[in-house]
């Protein structure tokens, strides 16, 4: 039988559409034979949703590419070549929890590397190492293209947790900082290309290459300077203290803001909850609104509002990796997977974020050696937290959780991590079957 | 010529008389000559009153050991077989400023890892260096004993920017920590050993032992059970969330609480700012009343007084080494060396703070391996720190001290890390001459 | 019930003297309750001869130490304190094969790190992980004290193939390195310390001090300089090239002669070969002679001709590390335990052979480090050879057999290793249960 | 000025009519301006020779590069963008001499990573550094692509002791390795990629792969059945013994015979020599051929007999790297280069062999963690070797040389190692003027 079958669990998504659209513009060099969307009963009025449209999307293009619509999951997972996770268990409402109750302690949330993560990641790995035991099963030869937050963590747990090895974590921001880069220079994007190594939401942007030619000191100098008015223009949200990123010497990514600028971004999130609520409370409007739009029978493309969503370029980055691994096209992509000593003091076992070469055989990592001295600390951090986090996940155990909850950095104290912990444990108690602790009244 | 030579440079400290009972305890096993005790000219007063308790000190001992003051440095090393600093350059004011400013901007100080621990350094590593030199050139065999603080951090400029590699750095911490262990049991000092690694004051106990048998889950459910009222006499400033130490499952050090209990101790030393300033002006007057409890020519002992003034058992550890290496001792001391491989994922030439057996070829680290992972992070951190802050001492880099002073986990962001910064080069400018920036009159 | 269990598995062996003696002159500080010599019932004879003597010593001695003798295992194991073990599976008569059958193929034997090791190490490794799952469930807390060769190699395989992490190799090959410096210095041995690091009998004296002063180069210009007549008395055995171990600057093992005198060392062993059998011939008529002696009724200490035996202080390093951990004597001895880091580039969970300071919760090795470039890479092939030998020992796979064979650095080809492999497997079969391969007619 | 300079440093060679028909072949998309030759005064003849060839060659195929005869290397590297260097410092006189002198000795003289290569690397290291320093001055962004042997022992030295990073070592052996395994699979050799790691001549196949399918059993049955008869016209060289191959399960590059077969190549080389006389001889003779041919006016293609001359492939692997940097190609090819961390457990600026992905800033390596266990051994065994070599070629120290000759695999006892250093010291003086102990009569 020609041509691939790919399967996306939580396909109800709204991103999907954006997905579809990727599939389709590849379609020559990526010849999918069937596209199944896959997802839980909760989500089964989306799924359709969604479904329609790709498939109104798929007849427009004349593509030959069957859209299958299911709630069962093995059904569809039986030889699939690719499979792709992007799924929120517990909906935006688990999210809005996440970033409300932290905030209540005077904590941020922040739902991938700090204390939402955590609940994100307690939440959702077992349900990846679920898909994990299916795919083994079913499609062992499969990849598997994760790309539910916390990506770096869930890479971790399936690497640490499961049988599974052809797995790919993957993230936005990396193609997002060299369009960033591109724009600031007011060059093509396919110029630049930035050396990038960390952790998922913790990557750093070691060295940029114009055409082969270093230019890191000079994209720094164009970013830290205020006086050219137009670079203001390019960079509008540039937070910086300009001193300090003069001093690092390399690009840190936005989420570092969350533990280079703590005070401030806590200050910006209690400003904009006041306002707007938690930000899963707005991205749940702009949804419902997304899900109007694709009612419209009349749809059969990607509605552009979709790019003004938020996690533009991830689906876009999933059938790039998927494409290049097909294809064995051996350009250069940022993602996330085994490290394999390619960033030094990380365990070869452990999850990185790195570019990688991406070949028929998978992603292969570019070595990086040691990390600057300045910032091996902070990466080492969040590894210590994203592992005890898996281990949480896994295991059900409360004092890992508790244990990932105060040395994450966001967290100012052992007794306020006990508290969020004790809090959110209650809250999210109905998708955290593994902790037994949650049985009992007491939550310990 | 028969004896031992000892110099003690900032021998005019209110601590010296501590270190004078220990040398005078020892003198059967350490036969010291000489003691020469160091000062700069601005310490010339205090180092005559010490100077003069010293002598009647000996006298009264009844031991042939010579008490020679200088304020010639060089004089005093010629040939020297130990050295040890006690220095605080810039005085009790300095701290206090290293306390005060970083507070007003909201940010605990904390004079050894913190933004107040970086500035000391910036004082303090360029005299030890300098104090290096002329050990490399005068007694070239010596040991240098350095318990100035940050000692972790001096120690690393030590072994990183000067050729000295009999050179190890002291804290009272560990020795504290096991009078604790041995209070909590009720049962004798000698009886505790401890498996302690980390750096200096970023030091775990990962393992306690009692006559050699593993009882660390006994200690730390002793620790944390309040119940046991006569338990809550012993450590009445046990201070942590007993769920947190269960979940660590080994021992912190009461300087992790700055880490782990940020906010807190915020609060804390926020609150003994407004009652008492800051603690170097708390300090401040201890010390004067000792002094003049040391001018009594009938003083002949320490006063027990010395031993309510915070750094006890300091002198006692710096005897206890020297008397070790002195004599082959092999016993286990827990101190600060290079590293030398003991903790798996810090380079071999920084240091550490770890248990090692004391011969006469000088401590040897015992191997403690990897980290747990849950701390692996943090002390990766602190080391990221200390290297930046070194080489920001050494170089006089502005850009390099910002980025010690941000990537400090105490400092919320780094506007404010620049703020705190530039507010304290300035306030410190006299003794910072290596910071070419201050010469003008724009701080940077 | 007060004083110690120990039990000593191979207890018939010609050695036993030594051990019991060791115990005796250490009673006050060690006292032993009961000592337990087990050995298989093809050993009876010789048990009981040794045993009767053990007797006849501890009588002569006056010392409350019970004898028992069987050759039930599990029934000395019960409630163990430490288990000794000197077993020699399949005698002397399988070791004489190990040499015999290499040299026919012009190939050393070596029976502990060569082609004859590896099959000494196949028919050990399953005995003693046998006696470490004994030890599991019977003497939990039993520290493992092994000296059955290869030592390293066994200590590897506990501690990688069985759960038992209690576990000592011991060599008298360090100790014996210490004894001919002093004497080449004319001091006592007390003065000489050496920094000792690498693989069982591929360990190096890396630094030598005397009173805690480096003498290396001084040692070692003594060592190589043929002109002082009464140095080479003192070491008549000096068979290095001179400029190699100045080029060297450390000191080598005498088994280093296999690796860096190959061709030598063969050519010896072939000469004494055709003079006097293979070694294991010339031992078991020594042995004879020894059982002869032992017989004595009257015969009630130890006798001077066992000193002549070869294995001398080993069975003194046993007694001397099972005095130091019951005493908590923290002294440094030399000894096979858990990397732990200790020698960077080699596993954490590989065995070294070491100095560790020796307390009552175990051997704690001493950080090492880098070994030196030059010597970096043969340790690492030992390592490699170990590996693999054990990973055969355990699995019985030919493939992992030939494959060690291969690597060991004694075999000059694949093709000659499969000829030696495939009569060695052959020749020892009998104790080779493990291999499944050899059920059929065909050796493979 | 448009178009790139490329320097070939030891232009006189006789590969340099391949190096030249790559770069036609490839001048549409690498469009070189101007192409040095440089050779030293005793190579003139040979230069002009081979450069009116080269001129004839591009004359007829119509491109417009001009090719510069020098000896003046200085006026050459000016602005280069690529220099090539193909020296042979003593010509085939010299490997002459490194291959028969061990021989002698009955020790393989092998000119790479043998004790021939030790001289190889103690007459070339010194040249190579000084272009180093050229090439600082003069071009410091170009790229230095060398494939003077030994190339892995040669890049090693660059890196740790000259300023120059844009540095890549090359061999042929990795793509000779696709080919055979292409043509044992009947198949385009384009479909076949393998992960290679390790060191120069000492680089394994550890994975092998068609169209992204791993086939490395398959490979390794194939290769190991003699049955099948077509396989064998397809090997016939293969002179492995099938159980070893089987039993390491991945490929070995055929250099890795020297070590596991060290008797066997001893004899093959013996007779050879009987026969033929060295290597170096039998190739000094065809080179005095292919210079007749060259000479002939009416050639103006490089001539197929050139071939067989045994480096096939060296001269299309360096056009293919700089076609590949110079284009930004992101193909993966197999050099050496600063290992960075791609190999876990060889320094981070130790060079190695492995798979780099080649971009417009360099190669970039493939992370590969942990070499398999049966082979770390032997690969750190030679790159001990290389760091010694490479030490005594920089400071002509005696000891290191003789440290390095005697710790080579393939040399027999330290005895031994001192003999042929000592004669071959005295037979290359001429091009070892950094061995000051060779001025006075006695060779040490
Ligand atoms: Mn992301
Ligand atoms: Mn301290
Ligand atoms: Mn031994
Ligand atoms: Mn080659």
């Amino acid at each position: 039988m020609k041509g691939l079958k790919i399967v996306t669990i939580g396909g109800g998504s709204s991103y999907t559409p954006e997905l579809v659209e990727g599939f389709i513009k590849r379609y020559k060099e990526l010849p999918i034979r069937e596209l199944w969307l896959v997802d839980i009963p909760d989500g089964k009025e989306k799924l359709e949703i969604v479904g329609e449209l790709a498939r109104r999307m798929v007849e427009k293009a004349g593509v030959p590419m069957a859209i299958h619509l299911t709630l069962n999951r093995r059904e569809a997972l039986k030889d699939a070549d690719f499979v792709t996770t992007q799924i929120r268990v517990g909906l935006l409402d688990a999210r809005a929890k996440d970033e409300r109750i932290p905030l209540k302690f005077g904590v941020i949330g922040q739902e991938t590397n700090g204390p939402g993560g955590l609940f994100k990641a307690l939440r959702t790995v077992p349900v990846i190492l679920d898909i994990c035991k299916d795919i083994e099963e079913l499609c062992p030869d499969a990849w598997l293209i994760n790309f539910s937050n916390p990506a770096g963590l869930n890479t971790e747990a399936v690497l640490r947790y499961s049988n599974i090895r052809k797995v790919v974590g993957l993230c936005n921001l990396p193609i997002g900082m060299r369009m960033n880069v591109a724009e600031l220079l007011n060059i093509n994007v396919d110029r630049v290309h930035i050396d990038f190594a960390g952790l998922n939401h913790m990557v750093f942007g070691l060295n940029v290459y114009v055409d082969g030619i270093k230019v890191t000191d000079k994209v720094i100098d164009k970013m830290t300077s205020g006086e050219q008015t137009e670079t203001v223009k390019n960079i509008p949200d540039f937070q910086w203290e300009p001193e300090f990123i003069r001093a690092l010497g390399f690009l840190p990514c936005p989420y570092h803001r969350y533990y280079y600028q703590t005070s401030v971004m806590l200050e910006d999130q209690v400003e904009a909850y006041k306002k707007n609520g938690t930000r899963a409370e707005v991205v749940k409007k702009l949804e419902a609104e997304l899900f109007e739009l694709y009612k419209d029978p009349n749809l059969d493309v990607k509605p552009p509002q979709l790019e003004k969503r938020g996690g533009a370029y991830y689906s876009d980055a999933a059938c790039n990796l998927i494409y290049s691994i097909y294809n064995d096209k051996r350009d250069i992509q940022t993602v996330n997977v085994r490290n394999n000593g390619a960033i030094s003091g990380i365990p070869e076992d452990s999850a990185v974020e790195v570019n990688c070469v991406i070949t028929k055989e998978g992603p292969k990592p570019i070595a990086v050696g040691n990390l600057p001295v300045p910032v091996r600390g902070l990466v080492q951090q969040i590894k210590s937290f994203e592992r005890t986090a898996a281990e949480a996940a896994v295991t059900g155990d409360y004092h890992k959780a508790l244990l990932a909850m105060t040395i994450n950095p966001l967290v100012p104290s052992d007794a306020i991590a006990k508290q969020i912990l004790d809090e959110m444990l209650e809250a999210h108690k109905d998708y955290l079957p593994q902790f037994k602790c949650l049985e009992s009244a007491d939550a310990k």
